[in-house]
């Protein structure tokens, strides 16, 4: 198989777990449930690809940890629920669709967002078939990453930092906590389960770190140069919103040199591992070569 | 000690270990920090109560339990600042102090809301000295209490019947959802975690549905014939959103009496324990006395 069939075969995996763990969308109260749903439709995957990949990296089976997968999409869905509402970065559209709030309401949209946060964690302790020593840490080390010293942190300090001239330690915290610290958790949380060793576990830590970064000063690019309707919505909103960006603060030719950097790096914490690593390899090399 | 001086020291308790897992109010980014802290101060601290004494209650000590204590008090802390909110309840004040995003903006209330929650599984997922089977069993059941079949479901209902003809299946789903779910939980945390058999936690659940139902009646009383300054809010909030609650739908008299009866089946659910439940006993004729 392709690396494009093996993601795409992976991405419906996950589909169909995630159908599986949300409540069915006529359960009462069902106004809820069309809601969550909505919001999780149409991802890449990317977070639950990488729980499932570090886990097959190590020696596990990637449906082993499937649950886990789910989780983090879950959290990664409601974070740009909450992110979306006029309250926050008040976006209209997300994956080629109206946000959630366009649709069901602010009220319904915060508590879309809240309950996949909540189901998250249901889904977590679900699990079945792991040590429970090894359960209770990835939760606690999933629930620190999407905290305010991570995913939440980024948040405030993005929202608050709007307008203002920021340097490239904010703008690197930012990135590190918004959206690396969910990589980072998806990435330990499949070695974890896995019951893989601390340098194993360091090493795809250090991968996640880097491949976060790539991806995110991407994103930043993409933001400016992309085709709005392959991304799934209007461009331009980091200059909109007066927002510091890799291309930004370096440039466009810096930055794209900075996330080659980094996708480099992230290549080289997997060097202690052979084939078996091959998907996370050629994974960098598709979020570098991205267009939406 | 009387009854009200344990329920002071068991509060304190609660206040010096929230004290200590809520992140310091300067730590970066300290603005979000603070706005946690500023809701998690001056509640009752009911439901923490509840898990240490139901954990006594069976043979455990209130400060092994007292993790999940704090997590429960987090979760209720989160939902009251998301509830208060100007898209869903839009109350202004609260425990006799402006509403958080009165003080803080919707967007920090809302990530403050988003954080709490998320530090109550951090805060689980760090208990030590109980069995991790039993962690990973009651993150479960607190996040079920916490989902669209507890917690948000019951305030999903409440919110879309608002100005409706309700009945009382829907008055006691709302109730046993929105505010029960937690007490239950809250309960069943400290059984379990304190290494419990069926036995008692069933008899422990069904006082903690009982007490709920109570406490539920009498605050839907309270808000038509409390004290406004003792209740540190504005009282006829229920008549204002015209939402349904007991008095509304059975008159006031036959309100107080639903209150009795269901105290009486929450004494009743304790038969089985002797002194050691003395407590939890008093508590009911607490909540039912109570002005505020």
């Amino acid at each position: 198989m392709s690396f494009k069939e093996t993601f795409d075969k992976l991405s419906s995996i996950v589909d169909e777990a995630l159908e599986r763990y949300l409540p069915p969308a006529d359960a009462y109260p069902a106004l809820i449930h069309q809601a969550m749903r909505y919001s999780v439709t149409g991802g890449k995957r990317l977070r639950p690809v990488l729980v499932m990949k570090a886990a097959e990296t190590v020696g596990s089976k990637a449906e082993d940890v499937l649950p886990a997968a789910c989780a983090l999409e879950m959290i990664h869905a409601y974070s740009l629920i909450h992110d979306d509402l006029p309250a926050m970065d008040n976006d209209d559209y997300r994956r080629g669709k109206p946000a959630n709030h366009k649709v069901y309401g602010d009220a319904v949209a915060i508590l879309a967002g809240d309950a996949l946060l909540t189901l998250a964690f249901s889904t977590l302790a679900g699990i079945r078939g792991s040590n429970p020593d090894a359960v209770v840490k990835i939760i606690g080390e999933i629930a620190l990453a999407a905290g305010t010293f991570g995913m939440i942190g980024g948040q405030v300090v993005d929202t608050f930092s709007a307008g203002e001239d920021i340097n490239e330690n904010t703008l690197e915290y930012i990135h590190s906590r918004k959206t690396g610290a969910l990589y980072r958790a998806a990435v330990r949380t499949g070695a974890i389960l896995a019951g893989a060793g601390d340098e194993k576990i360091n090493k795809l830590t250090s991968y996640a770190d880097n491949f976060g970064l790539a991806f995110q000063i991407i994103d930043d690019i993409l933001d400016i140069e992309g085709d709005a309707a392959k991304i799934g919505k209007p461009l331009g909103s980091d200059v909109k919103n007066k927002k510091a960006t890799y291309p930004s603060l370096f440039g466009l030719e810096e930055a794209r040199r900075k996330a080659r950097q980094a996708a480099d790096r992230a290549l080289s914490a997997l060097s202690c591992f052979g084939n078996e690593a091959e998907f996370l390899r050629m994974l960098v090399q598709y979020i570098i070569d991205r267009d939406h």
